[in-house]
């Protein structure tokens, strides 16, 4: 931890009354303010990336995480105010910063946001399960950064096999060499249905309804393909992980990353690819263009965007997202008692299913004593198992109705990536007007979803598959 | 479904007051009565096994299944008499007929019977966590029929691929010239903690305890090897499944059988083995002598023992076990309306734990007010999925604790294979006389088990995962 010296940072008035060990200390600047965080770092939401702005502004990272732009923020920064800089350092601080996101290209009107810089938006519930495959412009996006402006001509992917002194450079071209692979595949973020955690008990995160996840066809090389063309053993038991960096990166020059286990990476059934279409299109920027992992079966964050280096490897990736970030832990663990170094990286998901049509509140027509809801939902499940039931209760799970599987591709486990998107005619006692639909999804392993928040409960509101519940009305 | 005629059986007396259609009900003999079990065949507790019996008595599957002999079964049978056999008929019937479990094996007198004819039986729990690998004396033991006697002099294996006229038969000389291979596995039996499903609402099945499971290492060759060298190409999409065939037979002399994936059959990371030992003996005659197929992350029941033909297929098993029994369905699904097409048989198993000890009612010592409890549980998943936490609590679920991870092994998924014993100190609210101890399971892919068996009810009474409750009294 660095305290601001270390970094040269333009403080010239501290509250020197406090007993403050400045090299202990770690402070940061917003406009005049000086700011003593040290005392904070354990309670930030985003964990220890606020470390990266230790002895400098907050503001260049605040233009990344735009998030923080809201008075809440601002009074809790306040209440660690610890002295001012000169009026001439802080005009000096912003001096020559353009908006990292000026060039994030344009998005269709119809995604929710749920942070604008980082974009980070999703499809509305309805639209989204109307298609089997989500179109391009609707398909949720889930960005960390700015979206980096990549010139495909010039464009070279990194391949390095960790301690050897062997490279690989592959531009597009290059790599279209390669014979191509087609899959379809959901990808869903971790965190997923935050929002409806959230009420059980407040977590940090993007607060995401049910529609932070898409179903799209993904072609490109398999990367087994290239890490066996760049000398890879696939049987080399010394290969652990297989490390992914984006060219995206933050004010320090860091870059996204992750990693996926080489089992998955080389594995004949794996199906991960270096995806160049999306949807038979060249990749959308804000989908990673020119090159996106694919990783099928596993969460969003490993499949990355913007890819410029693969790095195979003994170790997980050391990035921030990897090791302190879209992770489990149980519903007692709290900011004061996490150890993220604990829990495993999230990779394959647990199986979900979501309600995206009627919305809550919604009033449904009953006819024939039954309401018959098209479309109703989708559901999936994580390492390419299959959804093999949707279980549909209104009365509480008295009584369950199958619903039926009106979309599910043929392909079997473990390499069933996409979702099944369902829908259920269900019998509704004469005179209830008021009723809650729950869902529960069971995969090809026979695993099925939790039945509540309340027990699933993690800080970072990630894995949120509890039972989906949504009140409506009938008439 | 066959007319008693048809089968030529010895029936002189029915009751011709009935309007019968002779060929197309269905009549069963037991001692000299004669019984129309049409109308009770939908209702039989083991499916449509009771066909094997029509025309003739029901006598030698008795024998077989001595679940039968008890006075409630005897009480269904008698309200179906149509009519009786002659005296000398009668008397014919179980002529030269010996008991077919006669010569079984001796078992350790420590096993806990859920039916003994066939031998099934369970560890005592407490036993049963207290070593990472399961004695083979203690082991559960799940036959459905009686154990064959089989001589490894002349004992040969049959591999058949379906559709060539190729067939090879492999001795156990033969087989002990593969490489050896050595794996620790888990494995359980669909029905494993029935009698807790069974309290919420009755279902059909050996009422066993948390016990039917056992972790052992077994060494054979792997099955991989055995097909390649038996001609399958491993990238061949034709093939779909590998059938099983144990020579342990019923009176029509039907074998047991099984089927797994093909791509679990040939995976590299697949780790089936044919078996020839447990636990560094040559397997026990009880536990599938000379050979039984280890598919580890696969429900017991596919690990076929007394294993005496292997066919590559495009098909699953036919076998009554594969088709009509190890399934799960919905909880509203009954007998009435149950179709087993419409489910896929179980495979992987999901993610589970149990409490062994304390058992239920028992008085536990509070000490600095905490309970410690060592050994206290196991947990397991399927499909090679570790577990990376086991939370406990005994308020409802208000605070959890984290369980210590005792005894795991190195093993990462997707080829984690054996179970995780656990323990955990508890803190204990003081005046707290009775507590309740829940136990739930997270696996390597995040999957955890369902609240309650309510909404996991199945009519069969498998995967019985949900969180396991102890309640006990403490001082």
């Amino acid at each position: 931890m660095l305290g601001p010296q270390e970094k040269n940072c333009p403080i010239t008035h501290y509250r020197k009354s406090q007993n403050i060990v400045q090299d202990k200390r770690i402070w940061v600047t917003y406009k005049e303010g000086v700011y003593d965080i040290t005392d904070f770092v354990i309670e930030h939401p985003g964990g220890d990336q606020i470390l990266l702005a230790a002895g400098s502004s907050v503001e260049p990272f605040w233009m990344l995480y735009a998030v923080h732009n809201n008075p809440h923020v601002l009074q809790q920064l306040e209440a660690l105010r610890i002295g001012n800089l000169s009026k001439q350092d802080s005009q000096h601080s912003l001096e020559n910063m353009s908006d990292p996101y000026s060039s994030d290209p344009p998005r269709h009107a119809v995604l929710k946001p749920a942070s604008v810089k980082p974009f980070n938006a999703e499809t509305p519930p309805f639209l989204l399960v109307e298609q089997f495959i989500t179109p391009n412009e609707l398909f949720y996006v889930r960005n960390h950064l700015p979206v980096p402006q990549i010139d495909p001509e010039t464009y070279e992917l990194e391949v390095e096999v960790e301690g050897s002194n062997k490279t690989v450079l592959l531009t597009l071209d290059d790599l279209k060499k390669f014979p191509k692979h087609t899959i379809t595949a959901t990808i869903m973020c971790a965190g997923n249905r935050r929002s409806e955690m959230t009420k059980e008990k407040p977590v940090k995160g993007l607060n995401w309804g049910p529609a932070a996840v898409g179903n799209a066809t993904w072609a490109g090389v398999r990367l087994r393909d290239v890490l066996k063309k760049s000398g890879i053993n696939e049987d080399d038991k010394k290969w652990k992980h297989v490390q992914f960096e984006g060219v995206d990166f933050d004010p320090t020059g860091k870059t996204y990353g992750a990693s996926i286990p080489f089992w998955k990476a080389i594995d004949k059934r794996g199906d991960v690819i270096l995806a160049y279409e999306m949807n038979g299109s060249p990749i959308p920027r804000d989908h990673g263009f020119p090159i996106r992992v694919i990783v099928p079966g596993v969460v969003g964050a490993r499949n990355v965007k913007w890819l410029g280096k693969i790095t195979v490897s003994e170790n997980e990736s050391d990035s921030h997202w990897q090791q302190n970030d879209y992770k489990g832990f149980s519903p007692s663990t709290n900011w004061d008692t996490v150890d993220f170094s604990k829990s495993p990286a999230i990779q394959e998901l647990p199986v979900i299913s979501a309600i995206c049509t009627p919305s809550a509140n919604e009033v449904v027509k009953v006819q024939d004593g039954h309401i018959l809801v098209k479309d109703l939902g989708y559901a999936w499940s994580g390492g390419g198992q299959k959804i093999v039931r949707v279980d549909v209760t209104v009365d509480g799970g008295n009584t369950w109705h199958i619903a039926d599987l009106d979309c599910q591709d043929a392909a079997e486990p473990p390499q069933h990536w996409s979702w099944t998107l369902w829908s259920a005619r269900i019998p509704i006692r004469s005179g209830i007007r008021n009723v809650e639909i729950w869902a529960k999804a069971v995969d090809s392993c026979y695993n099925t979803q939790p039945e509540t928040f309340r027990n699933i409960w993690n800080l970072r509101g990630v894995l949120n598959n509890a039972y989906h519940r949504v009140p409506i009305k009938t008439q």
